[in-house]
């Protein structure tokens, strides 16, 4: 079992890694204060995991647990409201600890819920995919959909602790495991060529869910964002850096209507892109380009966007991105392997003949 | 114009009190970063001062106006689904900032779109009423009701600044005059004897709406409620005291189904139960107890619980008062004018007596 910390002052918050740790009530402990239990999980993840949990935290307080349909389209201000309506009726008081099991969705939407309930309760993020367990679960990023963009109602609001018990990385296909892996490359990329390293030797291992490598990568990953999430909370400067691939990804991801690809793909071969995009300006050289796109193939991820979609589209999903600041795009580019920076000074001409020359590849 | 402070470190702002403010735009430059302008109001106050604000923010920048119908049942979630949506129709980017012009609903609504849009934008609060200048404008709660509860849902959001106009208390009737200036006693009594002692001499000043004792009303109340404000900003010990008169006046409210008496009505009967449960624990003189009433009775407000309601009912709604902790109802006594504390630990039956008192009176 692995301890890291997410330094954030009064908000600082741990992130405990390790196999079959979910069950193990002591490490709830240090959370409830009396109060009560409020598990929100999938109708997915339940049969697998709630059991475990509700004993778990049985063993200390009260709970209770809203069980939701499965899919990022009930990520959607209806869903909150419902479940705001079911902690009313129980009903929650101020001390109760909101339970995130699930991923990414899950997280998100639980989150927000706490984050709005009563202006504000505890909330413990319990990932069950690695998307989750290396992104989504840390940095305090909570909210759901709107019919006009991803992601456009949400709140800031850091959990009291992120518990990745990465046994349960198990029930995952081989395809999310992939897709997972697509944002464990990401940190590698930006910040922390050691560990882009360790990937490009271990990403098969990873992969294969050898439960050393899954430590190292999820441990690392986690370390990666929340010295990010520290230095910058509230995406003001430099957290945006944890977009890289993301603008292009995102754009690939809404020219799809969100199908077909899963996101980690999307941002694989956003990465690609970025990549070369970075290359084009003169700041990346082409080898570590070509490093990026080998270790992306490795991980079995695409390298490319996807032939049905024109290079017309993305510019135009691009434009509406929210990462837009007064109307520039800003795109995370890196300067080498290990050392991204965030560009809004560019030709526009750059960028089209580089998303043009993607489709080409 | 006045100006004073509200110091949360990175979350400070300003409070600007003074008549004819609110068409001044110099005012509002400051907080514009050359991004778009997006006005929430209502239809009681949009034919008043809608027209003032649109042309001062028209000089800076882009604006766009969301006039919601007037009444706190407006205040819920569904609202807020709908501000977001003509958000995003516009649409606002992160840049935006979000201005609310009226009272405490108007206030507590589009803060509570601005902490949630996008993970949160910038807004500035101008508020039209009393209670929300010397009140709800201060200290950043912000959310909406549910079936269940008043504020159940909700998020603690600063503003940029806080604009008071005073000359807009020349459209509230005497009656929302009074009931603002239930709130203005309430910082007197909670920690400021030497503002308390002015309204003795003062509050018929204040009702007549003479400007300068209207503004060293809204500039001393504000004062007050900054500085308790910086001390606790998400009210986990101390601003508590700022409930000082809400346990019994809410417990009044939801007993009248939040019909027949205003809010500030409510606070100041239950300043009185208040000020009368503290001197039966032996912590208040008798002789303030009748200054406290003494003071509300000179506003025009009352000292006791309606008719039509009994003690059994107002002792059901306190246990389910959102100020409730594991069970123990805190309430907000007085050792002397000027001195608030949290009690937690009383005999149950003290309150009940307490209560029972009030309906003798």
């Amino acid at each position: 079992m692995k301890t890291l910390n997410v330094n954030l002052g009064s908000r600082s918050y741990p992130i405990t890694i390790g196999s079959g740790i979910l069950s193990r009530s002591q490490l709830y402990e240090p959370f409830l204060n009396g109060g009560r239990a409020f598990i929100v999980t999938n109708e997915t993840v339940a049969p697998l995991y709630l059991d475990a949990l509700e004993q778990a935290l049985a063993e200390l307080v009260e709970v209770s647990t809203c069980i939701l349909p499965d899919g990022e389209r009930h990520k959607i201000l209806d869903t909150v409201s419902r479940i705001l309506d079911q902690m009313l009726d129980v009903p929650c008081a101020r001390d109760t600890v909101v339970f995130a099991l699930g991923g990414g969705v899950v997280g998100d939407i639980a989150g927000f819920c706490a984050a709005c309930y009563q202006r504000g309760i505890a909330f413990v993020q319990i990932p069950t995919t690695l998307l989750a367990q290396v992104d989504s679960s840390v940095g305090g990023k909570t909210g759901v959909n709107h019919p006009k963009g991803k992601n456009m109602i949400g709140a800031f609001h850091q959990p009291q602790a992120v518990i990745a018990d990465i046994d349960t990385l198990q029930s995952l296909s081989d395809r999310e495991m992939r897709a997972g892996t697509a944002e464990i490359i990401k940190y590698g990329a930006i910040r922390d060529k050691r560990f882009f390293e360790w990937l490009e030797t271990n990403v098969s291992l990873l992969l294969e869910r050898h439960p050393a490598s899954v430590i190292h990568a999820v441990l690392n990953s986690c370390r990666n964002k929340s010295e990010v999430v520290a230095a910058d909370e509230h995406e003001t400067g430099i957290r945006a850096i944890l977009n890289f691939g993301h603008t292009f990804g995102h754009a690939i991801e809404a020219a799809l209507k969100y199908k077909e690809w899963l996101h980690g793909e999307a941002v694989a071969a956003g990465m690609v892109m970025a990549a070369n995009f970075s290359n084009r300006l003169g700041l990346l050289d082409r080898k570590d380009v070509t490093r990026i796109e080998a270790l992306i193939e490795k991980a079995g991820l695409p390298t490319a966007p996807p032939r049905s979609v024109r290079a017309q589209q993305l510019l135009e999903h691009m434009a509406v991105d929210k990462k837009t600041r007064a109307g520039v795009i800003r795109i995370i580019v890196l300067g080498g392997i290990g050392n991204a920076s965030i560009l809004a000074d560019y030709d526009r001409s750059d960028l089209v003949d580089s998303i043009e020359h993607a489709f080409q590849a």
